[in-house]
């Protein structure tokens, strides 16, 4: 089960140019989106109320979306506009429209209660000086401030909770990305997991490292410098949007003069039970190295997550092999490391049995 | 669900040589379709009633259908002939054999109660005068009169019902075949519905039609001509036997001494409830333009087709994303287009109800 | 289903070097069998406890089986040894261990009751004098005594049920093997039929054979030869091991002196419900023919195997289609031929039934 009042990203600005049209699964809801001549985007049900033909497969008009099976056109708020065979339009020609938000090159979508989703701002954090002035999602706007590679989007076939646990605990690193990231001084790090609120976290790491390349040249550090403080800080919402904040300095030097600092959005949308989004990007803070070092992590993510995919989806797959199609209900052996994650489903959990008990009502 | 006590077309003659066995499913039940040296067709359940193997795999030989695991002949009649293994022969080795029919190159099934078939003639239109001599399928025997692109099948991972639906309203042909038979002014028809039995119904349109080729070429109209009268007619028999009368004439003329008339054959064959079996002709009355017309809707109905199968597969895929298998509970909403289909599946569902009716009895 | 307390033969010793980890589903369930770098084979449930991660994707170490998500490592006994991102190891942090056995290049688990599993021997029939001393599985150590061609494993998509069927009416190989191993012959057997225990018997076949090559070859027979005596005398075990005693002389010559004698090691595991492993192998008596007959043996087999294995997974395939799981009910006609086939099924099913008594006591 996933929250269905929350903002989800259903896509990257540039997946839908003006006239385009894709079709998207969110939340096991198939969704038509597509964004008009003009450039807004909307968000439809991908089913005619004709004869239930997907939307989706139709083309975008100056007054809508036409139907490619019998041609009847639907506007953004899902009002019928033609019926090419009849003149009347009968009251009940409508499709469900979603609400849809475009911000900083994401396409956000509200799945649930129409209702709420006037009231709710889309998902960021508290912004702060200097690097943490990003954290509003605006470190995915390329500029002088920020170097940007993506966003991307993976589609994997695992839980979207599964990624986010993956995300929530980064001792996994050391194993899954020993080739790449390399940097299994993790393990010994000083962690602080903090709630910030019912529905965020911050998770900490700081640790000693001595890789080589290519995590050091991601940091920008010198050959010579024989130790370095590195740390990660991830930034979570409920449920599964993600920044964090990594970077590294030599030893005892200042993280903002001296180190390299890179805002990583990750951002999981679920696709069905047992599919999801994932959506990604690393911004370069002050855009050092000229566009070199944001093409760099652009290589070794892309690396990375590609572990990662495999990982989920072989979690994913095992789960399926047993019986199970989720870690919903934590059977699995709980340990230290697994601290965020604990505490990130339970806020998840609170959100669902919320919604549950509010339909209810 | 499909009625099972009316006769279904399970494959086309030129399908099964003499000595050749297929394998199909024909409502739900996997079908051992064979013809014997001698020319005869028989139609056996697909399964040997020793090891559960299917016949289909087995050879035809002089005395029946010899399964391949161990043996065992079975003749058309669904009697066991032969026991490599044993010289007696049980009373219960014995396969169900299925009533079937051959005539004008097509092979009929009646997959349900066998005592039924007997007392029940083949589908067949009333026939007429002229081009409605060709209404009981004497339109498939190439001749004179008929010059025959076909029969063809196409097997379509979609309930039958809707590619029924999709032929009793040809409005779709303004948006599905836009780019092969280019008729929009079929949304400007005079539209005449009306049942002509408990089972049958015709569905007329008539209209105006300026198109250039190439459906123009196939009704032998000069390019001069500035618009026509164009008429599509279907003769419809429950649960999915159609022909198609088509043809066009300059403004005015006379429709079959002045025009050219089409005879398509259309017959639907549940599979499964996910698919079915498309049977399709085209027969040129009068064999009009010594083979190259005939020629023509062939190359173009295909093309077509193709364009319905997509359709139809695509609409499947939507109710099965959706969680349901058929329209048949009619959730959608109906337009004025829809008249002939909703008559039609209420005949069909009246004729499922009466065999559920007479089974509780 | 299966009976669980028992025996089955997981994989072969070829298949798994010092270091090496294979997953394999056994009786449903995912096992993860390794060797360590000693030589000590192991087999887990293939699930970390922790996120339930399939061990099989790890990597042999000095101590154990390391997880390749979060690196924590299992012994073969299922305790954990290392938890890298903390020093205390949880009492609950184990896996399932199962009792294996390695013996005449054959691995064996145990997936049931652990307890029951150090009183009971591995499978082996009685042996005797001469050839009858293979019948320990010693036939599949290669020596002077035989020449071995194997063992092999197929993963067939069947239940394991319908492979023994098929090993016990060898009458199948009239039809199924005409073109391998080409022995009609077979129809016209003396056919013995008998128990030797509540969980074996032994299945003889003894006929005329006058067949050509290749067979002929197999038993070192000269084309001079018009008619020799042909023998299949099958040794089975409940559920599904079995040795197949075969060979053939020159009408009224000994068996021993004259003939060639071949073992063929057959081994059914269930993998699910739908499927099964096949491990099989030849061994030739005495080396006959210096490795030709061997090799000899090693080809027609794989190309008769080849055989069944499409047999077989049409067979399933139609049970299928037709929506039956297995043939265990017995809903089928039943032949004289049978005799071996229900004789077994019923062994097998007091199993079942016994194990499912026991669980419910």
């Amino acid at each position: 089960m996933f929250p269905r009042n929350c903002w989800y990203v259903a896509a990257m600005s540039h997946e839908i140019a003006p006239g385009a049209v894709i079709s998207r699964m969110i939340c096991d809801v198939p969704m038509a989106i597509f964004r008009s001549l003009d450039g807004t985007m909307s968000i439809l049900l991908d089913r005619c109320p004709h004869r239930l033909y997907p939307l989706s497969e139709g083309t975008v008009e100056a007054h809508g979306l036409r139907c490619a099976y019998h041609g009847l056109v639907f506007a953004g708020d899902g009002g019928c506009r033609e019926i090419p065979s009849q003149s009347e339009i009968p009251a009940n020609a409508c499709v469900t429209a979603y609400p849809a938000r475009e911000s900083h090159g994401l396409i956000w979508v509200w799945p649930g209660d129409a209702a709420l989703a006037a009231s709710t701002p889309l998902p960021a954090f508290e912004t702060g000086e200097g690097y943490l002035s990003g954290l509003d999602f605006s470190c995915l706007d390329p500029s002088d401030l920020w170097g940007v590679a993506g966003p991307h989007v993976i589609h994997v076939d695992a839980n979207y909770m599964l990624a986010v646990d993956n995300l929530l605990d980064l001792t996994h690193t050391a194993f899954v990305h020993a080739k790449t990231f390399d940097n299994a001084g993790v393990l010994d790090s000083t962690r602080i997991v903090k709630a910030t609120g019912e529905q965020q976290l911050i998770d900490f790491f700081g640790f000693k490292n001595s890789m080589s390349a290519p995590l050091r040249n991601g940091y920008i550090l010198d050959e010579g410098v024989p130790l370095f403080d590195n740390y990660l800080e991830t930034y979570w919402q409920a449920p599964g949007v993600m920044i964090l904040v990594h970077g590294a300095v030599a030893e005892g030097g200042d993280r903002e003069r001296d180190g390299a600092i890179v805002l990583n959005t990750n951002i999981l949308t679920p696709a069905t039970e047992r599919s999801c989004h994932y959506f990604w990007a690393q911004s370069v803070y002050r855009n050092r190295g000229d566009g070199k070092v944001r093409d760099l992590w652009e290589v070794m993510t892309k690396a990375a997550f590609a572990e990662d995919e495999h990982t989920l989806q072989r979690q994913q797959a095992n789960l399926e092999r047993f019986g199970a199609s989720s870690l919903a209900d934590d059977v699995s052996l709980i340990l230290k490391a697994d601290k965020a994650i604990v505490l990130a489903r339970r806020m998840v959990s609170r959100m669902v049995r919320g919604e549950e008990a509010a339909k209810a009502a």
